[in-house]
């Protein structure tokens, strides 16, 4: 491979993304791969930064468009100065959200379009795309019974109304059915050695095409 | 009138702007307007904590499209919390610094192209564009010798070096070139008194425009 290979999470919270995750993140190691995860927003000082900003329940007041833009921005701090980096290094970068978190949340979620979230977040990503994300179907409302369920105190995205979950949900389907080669829609409702093994699959098969 | 009126002041440092600010401001309310000066980066809860990530020094691995996209983030906010709403209470609003910054600074300056950056900006203005934007006209060696003399220290952005000083100048020139009928250039190299009555002449004739 002349390049790393660069793996992205998406779905609603609840949706085992951790989990699968770290599992990945294990198997990856054990096949001599040096591994890197990443969580957005964040993963730089500057991105950590932006993140208090965005998830801190005293700004309600954000602007749907200020919230895009410090999703992108901490977007493209991560980018240029990790994810790029890393993939050059021939490493396996793993990132808990990324760009379709922009487009379903902010593109769909808060109506401002997809296609005027994408011109935004093409210059963050600087065509730093994932080779393959795993969209985990966990709908709107199976996802707030899991987040009820742990009893964990919401943050400012959180927080929102299920209308809003329930676009985004919306937003990720659509998304999945644009982009299908990229885009691994992946049933949650199994367990997570079951859910693993068909994310395994996918990322076996990419890796054997690009030894080729 | 049934808006306000929106007025900008662009330049390097150093350039007067703040002078002439204070001059405008009490010469529209001796014409009985309700003015509100602003500050770009800033000027909401929101911007000024974005204005601190910008400014700080300590941040100098930000990448440019990171800071293209917080510069257009403080915007956003600005726009939507406070310009947009005091326009339409038929108020002045005078911002130093606004959209052209980031056409000038990161457009050009950083090399990201000024159409890149507008793709970004005209969301994060949402239509709402300067009446008057006045260029003063102060080039790069020029803002650099009033600095020094001023013995102020520098923030992130002051202190990059002359050449992108310079390619900020020139992305001014060109953006008075291309958009004449909004952004006036003035001559800053007289006394602030002269200065002002120029620009006092720009707003008189707006104003009268306005009032048929």
């Amino acid at each position: 491979m002349s390049r790393g290979i660069f793996i992205t999470f998406e779905g609603n919270d609840g949706s085992g993304k951790t989990t699968q995750i770290l599992l990945l993140s294990e198997y990856l190691k054990q096949k001599g791969l040096e591994v890197v995860t990443l969580r957005e927003p964040g993963g730089t000082t500057i991105g950590e930064k932006i993140r208090e900003i965005l998830l801190d329940n005293r700004n309600r007041g954000m602007s749907p468009v200020a919230e895009m833009l410090l999703y992108a921005a901490s977007r493209a701090q991560l980018v240029s100065e990790v994810i790029k980096p890393e993939l050059e290094k021939n490493r396996a970068v793993i990132c808990d959200r990324f760009v379709d978190s922009s487009l379903a949340y902010q593109g769909v979620g808060r109506g401002l379009g997809v296609n005027n979230v994408w011109v935004v977040n093409r210059q963050a990503v600087d065509d730093c795309l994932p080779d393959i994300t795993f969209f985990m179907d966990l709908d709107a409302d199976a996802s707030m019974a899991r987040r009820i369920a742990k009893g964990e105190e919401a943050d400012r995205i959180e927080s929102e109304k299920m209308d809003f979950h329930r676009r985004v949900y919306s937003g990720y389907l659509e998304l999945s059915r644009r982009y299908p080669d990229r885009i691994k829609r992946i049933d949650v409702n199994r367990s997570p050695q079951e859910v693993f093994a068909e994310i395994r699959g996918y990322v076996d098969e990419f890796l054997e095409k690009a030894e080729r």
